[in-house]
C-alpha cells in the first residue's frame, strides 16, 4: 500500500536491451482498471499513466484515488505519471497549469507514482518546484520534449536532451515526427551522441509509421526505454509489446556478445 | 534442366521488404548438396554460391557439374555465382584471375546461374568482358565493393554505389565494417540516398555484431536484399534466416500502410 517502487533506469550503452513502457489512456476509473489488468499481464518495465486522458482531472481526490488503485494493482511495476500538454500532443484538459502542478505535488507526496514527466517547455518556476518536491519525495524527474510536426536537426535534438540534463532531470526524453527515413536516422544519430556525452539516461523515439524503426533499434543507439502498446496506444507508431519484445530478443541475440 | 530462372530484383523504396539471399559455402560437392538441401527448405529469395570456398576450383568441369546440380536442386530459386577475392574478404584460391573470368564465362554460357558477382576492383577489361557476356546470356551483373576494416564516409559509400551504376551493373552491392553504431547509421544514410538517386537496385550491409542492425533495417532504407544464414555464414554478422524473417515481418506489419 503506497509502497514506493525503487526504480533505476540504467544509462544505456550500445546493444543494451531498452526498458519497455506501456501507457494507460483510459478516460475513467473503470477503463483504466481494465487497461491495467491487460497491461500488467504483459509485464512491461514501466507503466505510464497519461492522466490528460482522464476526464475527472478537475477532481484531485478522484485522481489520487485512481492513482492509489493503479499502484495497488500494478504488481510493483514502476509508475510514470504524465500530463501531456496540448502544445506537445496531449489531450485538452479543463484545469489550469497551476492545478496541474498542484496535482503533481499531491502525487509525489502520496508516493503513488515513481516518476513524473515534466515538459521542458513548462514554466521555469513550475519546473523548479517539481524538482524540489521530486528530490524530497524520491520521485524521479523525467523531462521531455515532443515535436509532432517535424524532426529537428541532429544538433537541435542533442541540445534538447542536453537541456534536460542541465535542468537537473533524472531522465531526458525526446519524441519527434519524421517526414522521411533520413529523419529517423537523424534521431538515431542524436541518440547515439547524447547517450555517449550526457550523464543521465535518455529516452528517444521517432514517431509514426516510419519512426517505428527507432522504437525497435533505438536501444542499440543508446535509448534507455521504448514505448509499446499493452492495451491502447498513446502516440503514433507505437507497436504491440509482443511484437516489440520479439524484435528486441532477436537484436539481443545477434548483437549480444 | 539448365532452365534459366527469370529474376527481377525490384528497385527498393522505403518500407519494402527486402529479398533474402542465403550463401552456399561448402568446400566440396557433398557438403554443398547437404547445405543446399537445408537452405532450399527455408525458401530464400536467392542462393549465392560462394565458389571461392570450393576446393576443386581448378577443375572447371567439376565447377560446371556442381553448378548444374545446384541448379537442378534449387527449386527454381535464382542463383548468384560469386568468387569473392581475398582482397575483399574471400578465401584463398589456386587459380589465376584469368581462369576466374574464364569460369564466369563458362557459367554464363551454360546458363546454370542467374546472376554474377564482379567486384568493382576487378580489371576493367575483365569487367567489360563479363558485362558483354552477361548481356548476351541474360545473366544479371551484380557489382560489389567490400571493406572488412572500416566504414567509409556517407559520400564515399554513395560514390561506390554510383560507380556500380556507371559501370553498367544491374545491381550494386556494398558491404562495410563498422567500428561504432555511428558507422552503421552512416551506411544506412548512404543507402537511403543511393536508393533515391540511383536507377539500379542496391544491396547494402554493415557487417559484424553492430552491423546486424543494418541486415534487419536496411530494407526500410532502400536496400533491395539482405543476406542471412540458411546453413552456414559467409560473412560476419549474418543472422539465421528464421530470425531475420521474424523481424522483417514485424517491420512490414508496423511500417506497412
Amino acid at each position: 500500500m503506497k509502497k514506493q517502487v525503487k526504480l533505476s533506469i540504467p544509462q544505456q550503452s550500445e546493444q543494451k536491451r531498452p526498458l519497455i513502457c506501456t501507457p494507460l489512456t483510459g478516460s475513467d476509473r473503470n477503463s483504466l482498471m481494465t487497461q491495467l489488468e491487460v497491461i500488467v499481464k504483459k509485464n512491461p518495465d514501466m507503466i505510464e499513466w497519461r492522466v490528460d486522458f482522464f476526464e475527472k482531472l478537475d477532481d484531485l481526490q478522484a485522481v489520487k484515488s485512481v492513482a492509489e488503485e493503479i499502484r495497488n494493482r500494478s504488481a510493483h511495476i514502476p509508475i510514470l505519471f504524465t500530463r501531456r500538454s496540448t502544445r506537445e500532443g496531449g489531450e485538452e484538459i479543463t484545469i489550469s497549469e497551476k492545478q496541474v502542478f498542484n496535482m503533481y505535488e499531491a502525487m509525489m507526496i502520496s508516493k503513488t507514482v515513481d516518476l513524473i514527466d515534466v515538459e521542458l517547455s513548462a514554466d521555469q518556476a513550475d519546473i523548479d518546484r517539481v524538482k524540489r518536491l521530486a528530490e524530497d519525495h524520491h520521485v524521479q524527474l523525467l523531462m521531455s520534449y515532443h515535436n509532432f510536426s517535424e524532426t529537428p536537426s541532429v544538433e537541435e535534438i542533442y541540445n534538447k536532451l542536453k537541456e534536460t540534463e542541465d535542468q537537473g532531470a533524472d531522465i531526458g526524453k525526446i519524441a519527434v515526427m519524421p517526414q522521411s527515413i533520413e529523419d529517423v536516422l537523424s534521431l538515431m544519430q542524436a541518440t547515439t551522441k547524447a547517450s555517449k556525452h550526457l550523464s543521465i539516461p535518455i529516452v528517444t523515439m521517432s514517431m509514426g509509421r516510419l519512426g517505428a524503426l527507432s522504437r525497435m533499434m533505438g536501444g542499440a543507439c543508446g535509448s534507455a526505454m521504448t514505448f509499446a502498446v499493452g492495451s491502447a496506444s498513446s502516440a503514433p507508431g507505437q507497436m504491440p509489446i509482443e511484437q516489440l519484445n520479439a524484435v528486441l530478443q532477436v537484436i539481443e541475440d545477434v548483437m549480444g556478445e
